[in-house]
C-alpha cells in the first residue's frame, strides 16, 4: 500500500486574534507535513469552514489564544457548534491535541489546554500531549530550548503583548510547535494502522 | 446610615440558552434581594448591557449554562468583552461567584467554575464558594436536599434535557441558588463595610 | 501469532480508603480481562508494588477516591514515586486512563481527573476517557444507567457515605467501570498494534 | 482599639522538599508582617503542627512545590489531615490564598493553585489571588519584573532545578510573594472588621 494511501489526515482548527496563534498553527502545519501527514489549516472562525474534512480526519489539533483565561469566545463558539457532531459521538477515537499562546509565562494557559482536553474527551478523543520534556528550567537551560515554557498536556507559546508575530512568538516555540505538528502525525499513524 | 444605603449592589450577569439558566439566575436574584442587597439580573449576550452597573457593583456572580465542557460562548463573549475592564483592574476586589447548569450530575460543571474562578482571578476579584455542605450522598439524603449535586467552589444545577424551566432544574437545586444569593450578598456586606 | 502474545498488559494501580474504590477497581479489572486483557490490579500504597509491571504494561490505569478536592495523599505518594520513572520518560506513550470514587455527584470528582490527566501528560501517556454518553440526565432516565453521573474524561462513581462497599456504588457505576476496563483494552491494543 | 488586638492572625502552611518553597514562604511571611499582621509559618509535614493556630487565624495561605503536576504528597497529607476541620467546617470563611514553586514557567503549576482554591472551597473559605498584573510579557518586560510568570489565582515561582534556594527562584519572585502576603494581610483586615 503506497504511502499517499496510509498517510493520516490531519487538521488544525485553530482562531487567531492578532496573527500569533496563526504563526503557531503554521509551524504545527509544517511538522505534521514534514512527518508525512495530510494536514491542513481550519479557521475556527470561517462560517464556511470545512466540517467534512473534520469528519474524515484522522487527528484534529485545536488551537487558540488565552482570553481572560481560557480559549477565545470565536473558538468557543465553534466548540458549540460541535455539538452537533457530538450527538452522534462523530469524531469518537479520533486523535485530538491542542496548542495556546498568550502574552504571559503561566498566562493561565494551562486552563486552556484542560479546557480543550475536557471538550475533546466530550467528543470521545484521544488526546495527545506534547510529549517533550520541558527546557529553560536551569542554570544551563536557555530560551532558546525546545518547551521553553514547560507545558505537557499540549503546547504552550509565549509571544510579547507588543510584537508581531513575526518576532513573537520567538523561534523556539516554533521549533516545539512543529515537534507537537510530528507527534500528532505519528500518533494518528500508530492509532490507524 | 440608612439600610438602603449601605445596602451593597450585587450584578448577576448570565447568559441562558433554553431557559434553565435564568430560572437558577432569578433564585440567585431573589435570595441576594431577600438578604438585603440592591440585586440585579444582567443579559451577558445583550449588547446594551448595563456595564456601569457592573462597574458600581459591590460583587458580581456569573452565571452560564456548561456547553461542551465550559461556558457557552455567549458567556466567553462578555468575558472576553471584559478585558478592557480588566486593562485597568477595574473590577479589582470586588466578590465574585458562579453557578452552572447542565443535563448530567458531573456534566464537567466543576470546569466552569473553575474557568470562572480563573477568570475573576484575572480581574483581581475576591471568590467566594456556595459555602454550603454536600446533601443527597448518603442512604438517608434526598434529591431535595440542598446542594444534591455536592459542589462548592460554586453552585451547580441539574437540569433534565427533555424538560422545560418550568420543573427543571427541580426546587432543591433552586433553593440552593437562593442560598448562593444570599451568602454573596451578606459577603459583600462584610467586605463592604 | 496467539491470542496470548499479543494480549495487551494492563496495570490499574489504585489507592482505597474504604474499601470503595478498590470494588470500583475490580469492576474495571473485570472488564480489562473480558476484553482480552493481561489486566492486573496494583496497591498504590503498597510499598513492595510491582515497578516492573508498571515498566511493561501497554496501559496504566489510575484509580483513586476524592479526598478533599484531588487524589488521595496515598495515591499522591505513588505520583511523586513515580518520578524517576518521568525523569527518563519510562512511561512514554503508554495508554492512560483514571477513575475517581466520592460520595457526593460532582464532588470536585472532575479535579481528580483532570490531576489525573495532568499527571500522564507529564510522563508522556496518550490519555483515553470513558466513551460513553452520560445517562441519568433526562425525565426517561434512571439511576440505572451507564455513566449515570455524567464524566467524560474518566470514570466517576458515587458511592454514599455512610454505605459499604458491597452495596456503594450501586450497579450501574460497576458497569460503567467495566466499560472503561474494556475500552482500555481494546485501546491498547489499537494502540499496540 | 489597639493596632496589636486587631492585626489579623495569618498561618502560612507549606511543605518545602529542597528549600526553594520554604524560601518563599519566608518572602509571604515577610510582606504580611510589613503590612501588620500577626502572621506564622507552619510546615504541613510536621506532625506536631499548630491546629489551634490554624484554628485561630484570620487567614490560611498554603503553599507547596508543584510535584508531577499537583501539590507535593506531603501537602496533600496535610489537606486530607484537614477533613477532620471540614467535617466541622471549622474554617468556613476564613480568607486563603495560595502558592506554588516548580523548576519550569509552566511546569502545571496552575494545576496546583487550582487544587488549592477547590480544597478552600470545600472547607468554604474566601479566595484571595495574588491581585497584580503580571509582568515580563512585552518587549520592555524583564524578568525583574513582578509576577514574572503571568499569574493570578495564586503565586507562582520559578527555581532553576540545580540551584540552591540561595539563588532560585530570583528575587522577581520573592518580591512578589512579599506582595501576596501583604495582600493577604489586607484582604484578612478588610473581611475582618
Amino acid at each position: 500500500m503506497s504511502e499517499t494511501l496510509t498517510a493520516p489526515i490531519i487538521a488544525i482548527v485553530y482562531h487567531s486574534g492578532y496573527g500569533h496563534t496563526e504563526a503557531v498553527a503554521q509551524s504545527v502545519l509544517k511538522g505534521a507535513l514534514e512527518a508525512g501527514a495530510q494536514a491542513h489549516l481550519i479557521k475556527a472562525d470561517d462560517e464556511a469552514k470545512d466540517w467534512e474534512l473534520l469528519a474524515k480526519a484522522d487527528a484534529i489539533i485545536f488551537g487558540s489564544p488565552t482570553y481572560m483565561g481560557s480559549v477565545s469566545a470565536q473558538f468557543k463558539t465553534f466548540m458549540d457548534e460541535s455539538s452537533k457532531v457530538w450527538a452522534n459521538q462523530g469524531w469518537k477515537d479520533k486523535i485530538a491535541a491542542g496548542f495556546t499562546v498568550s502574552a504571559s509565562y503561566s498566562g493561565d494557559k494551562l486552563n486552556t489546554l484542560v479546557q480543550m482536553a475536557v471538550f475533546a474527551a466530550q467528543h470521545g478523543m484521544i488526546w495527545v500531549g506534547l510529549g517533550e520534556m520541558p527546557g529553560n528550567n536551569s542554570s544551563s537551560g536557555s530560551p532558546e530550548d525546545v518547551n521553553r515554557v514547560g507545558s505537557y498536556i499540549g503546547m504552550m507559546a509565549q509571544a510579547n503583548a507588543d510584537q508581531g508575530a513575526d518576532v513573537a512568538p520567538p523561534s523556539a516555540d516554533h521549533k516545539t510547535a512543529q515537534i507537537l505538528g510530528a507527534r500528532i502525525a505519528n500518533a494518528a499513524k500508530r492509532w490507524s494502522d
